[in-house]
């Protein structure tokens, strides 16, 4: 079997690195073309050389020489600055892991999917702020879409072959995050390092805060209202505190299906890898008997109001979804930076979204650039309502 | 779309109910060609009238007058006896449930089989006792074998399409029957009313003791085997009191494929009717909120050793499958009668066991014929232990 030709978008964030450690462990099945980075040169140089990569793009145009210098003597071609990256997304490929966090992922991902080739999808935001956007280019260029979300991954894995019409809801589990069981009180006074303990996945920092407040959860609704088809009053949250059950398909017999496994972003990553087999991967199996037991609760929208919000904005449409992600972007490095405080995280985010509404409009956008002027937009608005409600 | 012609082999049972139920809620989709059953003539004709059944089939055949009687000044054709029930098997049909209990449903099974549309198999003996045989014929006949038995449409259902080699597991979920917690001493003096309550299911008087004895998780393993690319080591019994999770496929790189649901055999039941789509069933859809846990543990093959002589039957092979069942059919029988202990169930099935692979021989058999054989051969040698055993 020829190797499979794979590019790593984000490659020295967490799933970039999972992605590669997955490659390294066979990596006569892989080529890697090229490996991108935002501005950590040293690992990224590392990486580069460990997996015999051909190209090595850093975002950070300033990191350029160090880059440059790290691979000095080898085959491997250097390349920085923000269309770099996105040239790099761009070069012939089977398989583009798009991992780069945040809305910084937008035009990357985009490029990837002009290649055509299958797009492992584990940025949120094209979902997210650009879903219809995003969707058109990759029909238009005629690429596959794998989702990388445990959840979306398990939907994708779960629903079967039979008629869209046969499905009646599909549930994302959440784990609760580290707040589930806190007071709206106790909630008030949440800190970052206190938001910043998951209890059962390793991830990034402004994840793990979406995991605390539960807006993880809403753009996951988002995200699968466009990649399954259903509506969304389809789509249900369940809290699952120990992350084994990853998405629920209810059928109209009756019947569930179901994808669950040990929290390990490697199970999801390893099935968009070998799609539309299956690989090895050394994910702990999961083991029901020695677990005991799993539970489940309904998610409480009056402590969590982010899932409110974020359905709020999915059935308003247009590029609600938009202002939503980027204001909620912005809330969380304010409260990171311990600006606001942890339930003004919501706040900001919905008084970003009326305020939207009203200021500069939330039509359906229909290229990447609409997109991106509302998305900046939105977070002049929402950095403007996290001064106003600043800790003082 | 045209109806689909289907026949029920036992029809006024459990399964045959729960068939004909279906079927009656949307009868415009649906012809049915025969409807059969042991004895019960008053159901039988009852069912045939409301499902405008073309024929209707009674195997005892003392019951035909009566049968022709109840069926007077209507269109459907009457007929008795074990031929023709085969007959009625055999009677052109898009799709057959094969839910006659026990070894007497082996005949008509097979002539199901021959006819090469859809075989809806709810009788566990064709591939318990003549899997082998049972499969060649299905294959010959170019027939479409569909699971009914909750856990094995489960696999069906979560099996995906990536090559066999990447199953690494099947682990089949166990109620644990009404026993679950008994200790060794008092399953000692376990009666047949206590172990006819079952926690979970609504199923027949035979099925429900093999539940109790864990048999029935035995006998589903030895299913399993025939029905999937999987190894005995790879087939996995996992104790789960709520009977919500019904198989689970533990794939190389980590994920979990499973099917859920309430315990309600029309759910599995509807999957096979509407296969390879889906139609909806009036079953309690899954609330795992309200639910509120799920539990597990490892099946105590102490306390229940049907499990461990199942897979030793099953790892022996040729025909000590048959001689399992055959056994266990009689045992069943004489503990129902108050004849035999609760724990001398397995006994009689394993000395049984023991006592054919000297006496009868266990090869492998290649006609049913010799299957047939088998099984009564071991049928009197059950009856023998049983004797031995027998309450004083």
């Amino acid at each position: 079997m020829k190797p499979r030709k794979v590019t790593v978008l984000g490659a020295t964030g967490s799933i970039g690195e999972s992605t590669l450690d997955l490659i390294g462990r066979t990596p006569e099945r892989f080529e890697v073309v090229a490996l991108t980075a935002g501005a950590d040169a040293d690992k990224l140089a590392e990486l580069a050389i460990r997996h015999n990569a051909r190209h090595a793009t850093i975002a950070d145009a300033s990191k350029y020489s160090r880059l440059k210098d790290l691979l000095d003597g080898t085959d491997i071609e250097v390349s920085a600055g923000d269309d770099a990256v996105c040239q790099a997304a761009q070069m012939s490929s089977d398989w583009i892991m798009a991992a780069i966090v945040g809305a910084a992922g937008l035009k990357p991902t985009f490029s990837a999917a002009t290649q055509g080739s299958c797009v492992a999808l584990a940025n949120k935001e094209c979902l997210v702020s650009a879903g219809e956007v995003f969707l058109d280019a990759i029909k238009s260029a005629g690429a596959t879409l794998l989702p990388v979300d445990s959840e979306h991954s398990a939907a994708f894995q779960a629903i079967d072959p039979s008629p869209a019409s046969c499905i009646e809801t599909i549930t994302l589990t959440a784990s609760g995050g580290p707040f589930r069981e806190w007071t709206a009180e106790q909630l008030k006074d949440a800190r970052p390092d206190q938001a910043l303990i998951h209890p059962n996945w390793s991830m990034g920092q402004k994840i793990t805060i979406d995991s605390a407040t539960l807006m993880n959860k809403g753009l996951e609704i988002i995200e699968a209202f466009h990649l399954f088809p259903v509506q969304t009053d389809q789509l249900k949250i369940l809290v699952h505190p120990q992350s084994i059950i990853h998405c629920l398909i209810q059928y109209c017999d009756g019947s569930v299906l179901s994808q669950l496994g040990s929290p390990d972003m490697r199970a999801p990553i390893a099935y968009s890898l070998a799609w539309p087999e299956r690989m090895s991967a050394p994910v702990k199996r999961l083991d029901l008997a020695a677990l005991g037991k799993l539970t489940f609760e309904e998610p409480d929208e009056k402590r969590f109001p982010s899932i409110r919000i974020a359905r709020e904005a999915m059935n308003t449409g247009g590029t609600a979804p938009t202002v939503l992600n980027a204001a909620n972007e912005i809330a969380v490095e304010r409260f990171l930076a311990g600006q606001i405080g942890f339930m003004t995280i919501p706040k900001v985010v919905e008084a970003t979204i009326e305020a939207s509404i009203s200021e500069i409009g939330i039509a359906r956008a229909s290229t990447l650039d609409e997109v991106l002027e509302t998305d900046l937009a939105a977070r002049r608005l929402a950095e403007r309502f996290c001064g106003a409600y600043r800790i003082s």
